[in-house]
């Protein structure tokens, strides 16, 4: 029997582990996309206890808190941080199997140097562990980020975002770690959204640009597009249920846009329209400088109104969509391509059967102008875990180039989470392990070795071709 | 090698073997769902031959003799029973990789002491043993049950059945197993279907209230969901091609009623508005007694005509259904949660693809009002084979609360399907076997075999909450 | 640690071993699905160097290429026949887990005795080896065939097609391989395709009957149907977005006809009509013949018009249609059943997502016609894998009768494809070993050895039924 998560976790045989501590495990970490405050990065910020860290905003903690059916007084409620904890831990405890259970104790691990399992009986001894050892300096925000390895950060912003705490972060000489803004423009794009105009008034005070047609609005973006150049900005991000296609003329665009500013009610097809034609210009200019398109599809959110109207939006309460038709998709990136306007771009379906049909799309639209150019992403939010990640890398391997991979990314909005590169090298190495030790292909470390340091770091280096990391 | 189906079948690891054989085995059976006639328990049913017991109504055998090119004249045809049972036998003996052939070792296992393998060499002996064994008195349908360690089942009723049979059973003394009721209103519901006059006409009669609009179906419905209750019914069960959702007025649903009952014909979103009606009615009602609401979904039925019109439903025709759209599930379950109607719920769908999606709606509505409030219902029908039950439950781990899941039921007509209940404990002891041994979970036998023993029966008995287990 | 794709490759366990070694190995090949020119056949074609065998028309490769970054120039362009190998191989050293990686492994292992890895380091070593080995006359087309130990294959041919080549081997008595046509008449049944009118006057000119109406159609399509027939075809095949069912009156598919041949734009629904109606008629056709009805469906093709543009259809620019409802697919086999023309179908989705629903549906139209009349065709294209096979044969045991699976074909235009045979013999030995192995069957050899050599070659034999292997 392999001890519990020991140096050896998730390593089943020796290439596994030759692999994952002799190429793997030394590697940097290139997070190219983050939930991240910058403001906490530029104040360095300290945590008061374990709580705060753990509890303070992860909805995949309070999905499983209510799954045991935890009263949301100890999740989201007014109930002391340490009666928080207590729960949590109680929880915990029992949650065989979950991905949760390998995330926390690998964060104990890394960096609270707590190697036993945390539960009901070990409660009180880990919140005073780790209490004690927050109030350390090493502990600061910085400093988590600079021990785990990371050279570059991409955090995820607004076309309207100041970037002011980035800049304060570059300005910074004792921090040498890149925190870079990433261009997620969803509020510009989903015209259907009550509060829409209210956000283009917005858009159209920090651009300097009057927007009264769909023309303008376009102008306003490349304003700001140009803005987030200037500060390194080189990936893109949109959140879609699903990636659609209904190709319309500009007129048409023009019209539904004219109807959105002036709170007309726009029809599903309309908005499907709409956000065609609005992705399709924002890739674009994304191609023209590129940059890099991340499509993140397949979700439903904020499912349980009454708990959206008690407290909000990213509370736990998303599922998968399962209305994803590739047809949709492929004729998307042809349009593009078509327009010779298709961006790198990284495709991510919340719904893991979509793994094969993303896996062949890819292969329509591969060419010369990088290595991999249309990447799957790696396993996505419900499926980031050890099955998830086995089956993304799986079915890529299968129908692509998984050497060409760029790999992990946290999604977290935790300092602490860096230690879920270490878990996805760890399944990828036992993957590979598995292949080799099976007779699937040669045990020849020269080639092993550079295929895991290429998907653990140097892949998503020259892929997304960050000035500063070259 | 492990020798053949010994004691330790499907148990692979140290720690499997110890979680079953120590924990899971010894636990009873709390069978919330089956088919069982409740005529035949009240009667003590005995069986003249294995033939009668295993082919009399098992489409599941019959769709494997088909596929083997066995004619219908063997299968639900004339020949007599011996022959059927030596082309059932032949087929079973190629029947590799199917769960026939563990279900039915299995029963040849625990019920005849029988323990080669069946095939076309065998048949005689097996027949003759088999039918030897029936003729004792501990073959009873009665004996059966208790044999297999059941202390409460539950059948499933129309809303028009008098429940005789379980008040029979229910005053015979001799004979200590709670079986009780579970309410089944497809038919009440089915409003497109030919013959719904015909059965509201019945119901009127049942429930002593005369019902010409919907506001009268649902008084009948609710004396007849109090007669059930009076039973000791705690449990319902639906069947839906796929769950729906259609929000319409009261006074819409009030004329599709109308239509119906004067035969004109309903259209296909008329049926769906009518549908969503009734179910989120009777979901509150359910709320209301604290049952528990089975949804069964993704189920197309009756797909081969000709046959269908020999031998009638229930007789192997019937197929997955893969329009399953989770938007409309969750849409659905989000319309409860704002009326506050949402009953414990669990959730089973005939397309194994659609656990994921499944996996994540659990979780926009768990709540302190249950562990595990909202349940992902163990592999359905053709899911019920060892790689269908692994995958439920862990994609059920990933993405919910594995420790909390009500576990398995026999969906059965047979007295001798409870060895899917230790099929089920087997896998699920392997399953947990592998992490241990794996190193992902501490080989804790307190939390392990608390896991264990809740899976295979507690957590039922605290979910359902029947008054005789506590 | 197993060595490097040795003779016991993707064997694990002494079982499988022992299977595949004594009972599959030694079977012939039934390759009845192919793509293979039979005019290279009957001419004996011989090829200059391992680039014209192995990139010449390969778009699995083409792709694979594509997703490394390779310029299209050394693909499908004007670089030479060595440079475009030396880039192949450099992709290939990195293709861990993709299928490529094995197939053009196991064609250098039986082909050209070469049992290294072919990387960017052992490129010009393999070929010079392969060119070499190819100037030797066992390398010609026929030999290859004949050391493959084929005895019986299929091409794929258009009803308009003369069989001349097919005529020219069958005289040849030096070759005794039995090469027969198929018959894929896509082109008279996509009406809505620009050059169909185009299409029916060749079929017209061919058939010698006059085409002004629906009624003449098939009358000419019946025409050459007999014509195949004489020349021994026993086998059809369709490539379909998806399987659909829409019902239409004679009168209205006349219309529609009528419409097409005037050039009339043909809506969606029309198109679906025709095509449900035209299959029906050809189902009813096959059935009298008692020829095999092939139904592929789930892909997407030609995605990126760009490239189609430059070098047309099937060049790698396919992908997975996800629409591919049950409900159709179902109701359009029940259509068939009803009519009593149900001809023995294999059913092939290009989306893995829909064996489950596959396997449910074949056991709803199963008979005692043959053994297994409706089976679940072998992983096809893009899940012709290691995994892809496996979830195949699992996700029909499960729901289905493996035991009489028609196993394997090639649907390749590559004379070294017979190789694909070999590795799905061994992941099926493998299979078979590990169920064995884990107790879950009986190591008796006398079922397990039947099982593995009629999936190999006799059921294939037997389902079809060739005059020529009785």
């Amino acid at each position: 029997m392999k001890a519990f998560m020991d140096e050896d976790f998730i390593l089943q045989t020796d290439v596994a582990k030759k692999l994952y501590h002799e190429y793997a495990e030394k590697m940097p970490i290139l997070d190219y996309h983050c939930h991240i405050n910058p403001r906490e990065i530029a104040e360095d910020r300290r945590f008061e206890n374990i709580t705060q860290v753990w509890l303070g905003g992860d909805h995949y903690k309070w999905r499983f808190m209510r799954s045991c059916g935890v009263e949301e007084k100890y999740i989201t409620g007014d109930a002391s941080d340490k009666e928080k904890f207590m729960k949590w831990a109680e929880c915990l405890g029992k949650a065989i199997g979950n991905p949760l259970y390998h995330w926390s104790h690998l964060e104990l691990q890394r960096y609270f140097d707590y190697h036993g399992a945390l539960s009901k009986k070990t409660a009180e001894e880990v919140w005073n562990l780790c209490n004690e050892k927050l109030a350390e300096p090493s502990m600061s925000a910085r400093n988590l980020i600079k021990q785990s390895g990371v050279t570059l950060l991409c955090t995820t912003d607004d076309p309207v975002d100041s970037l002011e705490w980035h800049d304060k972060i570059a300005k910074d000489e004792s921090f040498d770690v890149a925190v870079l803004p990433a261009w997620r423009p969803d509020k510009a794009m989903n015209i259907e959204k009550p509060d829409y105009t209210e956000y283009i008034k917005k858009l159209s005070e920090v651009s300097g640009v009057s927007i009264t047609s769909y023309e303008e609005l376009k102008s306003a973006l490349r304003v700001r597009l140009d803005f987030f150049s200037s500060k390194g900005c080189q990936v893109s991000d949109h959140g879609l249920d699903y990636v659609m296609y209904e190709p319309a003329s500009e007129e048409e665009i023009e019209g539904i846009f004219t109807k959105a500013l002036s709170h007309t009610k726009i029809s599903a097809l309309e908005t499907a329209k709409f956000k065609t034609a609005f992705l399709t210009f924002l890739c674009g200019e994304y191609h023209k400088r590129n940059w890099v398109l991340q499509l993140h599809y397949g979700c439903k959110r904020d499912n349980n109104k009454p708990m959206y109207n008690k407290i909000g939006p990213d509370t736990g309460f998303d599922c998968i969509n399962t209305y994803t038709p590739s047809a949709q998709l492929a004729d998307f990136l042809n349009h593009l391509a078509e327009e010779d306007s298709l961006p790198k771009t990284i495709l991510y379906s919340l719904n893991p059967n979509d793994n094969q049909a993303i896996g062949t799309i890819l292969g329509c639209f591969q060419n010369s102008d990088a290595v991999a150019k249309i990447q799957q992403g790696s396993a996505w939010w419900f499926n980031d875990h050890k099955t998830g990640m086995q089956d993304q890398m799986i079915s890529l391997a299968n129908l692509g180039n998984l050497s060409g991979f760029v790999g992990m990314l946290t999604d977290s909005r935790s300092f602490l989470s860096y230690t879920r590169h270490e878990y996805f090298r760890r399944i990828l190495c036992n993957l590979i392990g598995n292949w080799v030790e099976n007779g699937e292909f040669p045990e020849d470390y020269d080639i092993l070795g550079e295929i895991v340091q290429n998907i653990s770091y140097n892949n998503a280096v020259n892929y997304f071709g960050f000035e500063m990391l070259k």
